[in-house]
């Protein structure tokens, strides 16, 4: 990673977060979710606010992160809060600017009545929400970089992992090696608890790894990620162990189709609804409306659901350099599911998967 | 597991909570902590909260969860919530009491404001904090059971990676290596990151495991635990990799020594501060009484990290069936660093180590 770069990136991003500062008249900018700070610093820890002003940009953090916090975030002044995060910012020490902004989805009650209760009656703080969507779905380069690197970690432990699957292994043994291998092969970890769902199971959107063996014909949905430099993948594939049913092998056919429909389809200034709704339709005329039960796809960065939702309900509208998931599913409850699922970058020709991994059905 | 038992003794802690919402003058209670809702029902899926009332115990959850919640939570009624919990709690079904408690903890400040948006003037919503400590604190039976069985498998966990430290093997190797274990060797998975430090890192308390090779010589604190049907274990040995040094092994030697004086040491009736005293008071006379720069130790359960804190800032008094960890540690930055943990149960006759480990200094 070029430092330089990172820092002239982080430094407009800085320069946006002020601007819309200004335009929602606010003083001051307290931001209270890590993933804001990570994506405003660098910083990786686990405790820390930032106090964004016209002048100044500060992080506050605990005793244990002093050496850390400057290593990492180099372009922020560093303050050991040794009172607490709430004292600090009303210690007068900062010009609020009489309106003070405190993201309010990742503070909880309790520090926000302290805070209030801490800055007293001469600075107004008002809850703010929904401020950095806009900013965050829109990738850079070195994002994708990150993103593309974290896809190819998780393409190499799905190589690894296939081949073990066999009669006398479990979906507990296959996850637990996901897991083992997304450290192994250089990220810092999951990005979310490996979903490797066999049989029935696989009609569970969200299944939990049991301790089920795979049985012969069975399809097994895997869904997988891992963080690298703070930055998330997800994908999913449905492999047959053995040969699959002429219904499974339909019934993948009409999700792969419909996947590779909405990669085509995706195209600067479309809304989410349409995008949804073009693969959401095709399913529909297949037979499997019903079937296909959650929405398309979320965005992907520093979170491994953020903005945009590709949803029925999602007005955004997608703008070049937003990453998200298109994953449409078909599940039959107490038989067997299927999803396939790339994350995408949308670029001014249309939708770039960053998984190369094929999407026709693997029989192991 | 027996499910009776395990259903008498949630109700008990039902009733405790009904017990102290009468005595705070609460006539109903939101929880929106997911560790207290597991504790309360035994639900472990990642959305629910719970309404509390002298009639009735609601869990809220969303569709994804309509089995999970119905299998788990058995003593509870379970309300799918399709328009969120908020407007759930506030759409008249349920009789409030007038005063309604909120966990304050753990809702954000937004979902706290549109909650009490949602109530309206006719029910005071009032912000509840440290309402559950004092009850989860105290351990019962089978709670006491399922943290053993979590020690148990970090200690196999323990045995089986201490013979792969080698000097072709890596910080981050051993660590990918526990987390794996422990959900080969049937927990849930990691209750926090493994730490393995070596050589200077060893003198972090919070080291992250690096790409660092071992190196003769050098101090390795592992420190280490798993969850275990939703309990946590916790516990750190330090081992030398070839021989220690004098100096190495006579600081090894003080904390050894400090670890036993706390174990032996910790009754009933005495206060956190007291037993905090007594470790750090010995490490002070050794001469390093600056260099054990934490507290003592910390409860665990539901959380690695709760109630009842063992520091000198606490002035919880220990109780019957507390579980908390003691961990006293010397770090000499730049160098190396010891620390020794075990997690105990209180008895009446003292402090009981769940764990069996050696806390001779192993030299690989």
């Amino acid at each position: 990673m070029n430092q330089l770069s990172h820092d002239t990136l982080q430094k407009e991003a800085l320069g946006k977060v002020r601007e819309k500062m200004a335009t929602d008249g606010l003083g001051s900018l307290v931001v209270t979710d890590l993933s804001v700070v990570f994506w405003l610093t660098g910083f990786s820890g686990s405790s820390a606010w930032l106090l964004i002003t016209p002048e100044r940009f500060l992080l506050f953090t605990d005793s244990r992160y002093q050496e850390q916090a400057a290593g990492e975030a180099r372009m922020a002044e560093i303050v050991i809060a040794r009172n607490g995060f709430e004292a600090e910012i009303a210690s007068g020490a900062y010009d609020l600017g009489g309106v003070s902004g405190i993201q309010s989805e990742s503070i909880s009650w309790k520090r926000a009545l302290l805070l209030c209760n801490e800055l007293g009656d001469t600075i107004r703080a008002v809850p703010v929400a929904s401020f950095f969507e806009d900013l965050r779905m829109v990738k850079n380069g070195i994002e994708l970089q990150r993103m593309q690197r974290a896809v190819s970690i998780s393409e190499q432990v799905l190589e690894k992992v296939l081949p073990m699957i066999g009669t006398d292994t479990t979906e507990l043994d296959i996850a637990a090696e996901i897991s083992y291998q997304h450290k192994m092969l250089g990220a810092e970890g999951d990005s979310f608890e490996p979903i490797v769902a066999s049989g029935p199971r696989a009609a569970m959107p969200h299944a939990r790894p049991t301790s089920a063996r795979f049985l012969p014909g069975e399809l097994i949905v895997i869904d997988i990620g891992c963080s690298y430099e703070g930055y998330a993948s997800d994908q999913t594939r449905t492999v047959a162990f053995g040969r699959a049913s002429g219904e499974a092998r339909r019934i993948y056919g009409i999700v792969e189709e419909a996947q590779q429909l909405g990669v085509d389809s995706a195209r600067c200034g479309m809304s989410s609804t349409e995008l949804d709704a073009v693969v959401r339709e095709h399913i529909a005329r297949s037979g499997y409306g019903k079937e296909f039960s959650h929405s398309l796809g979320h965005g992907v960065g520093i979170d491994v659901h953020e903005e945009p939702r590709i949803s029925s309900r999602s007005s955004r509208i997608l703008e070049e350099h937003m990453v998200f998931t298109i994953e449409p599913g078909i599940y039959l409850p107490g038989r067997f599911g299927v999803r396939i699922e790339d994350t995408v970058v949308l670029r001014r020709d249309g939708a770039h998967p960053f998984q190369r991994f094929t999407k026709q059905l693997l029989e192991l």
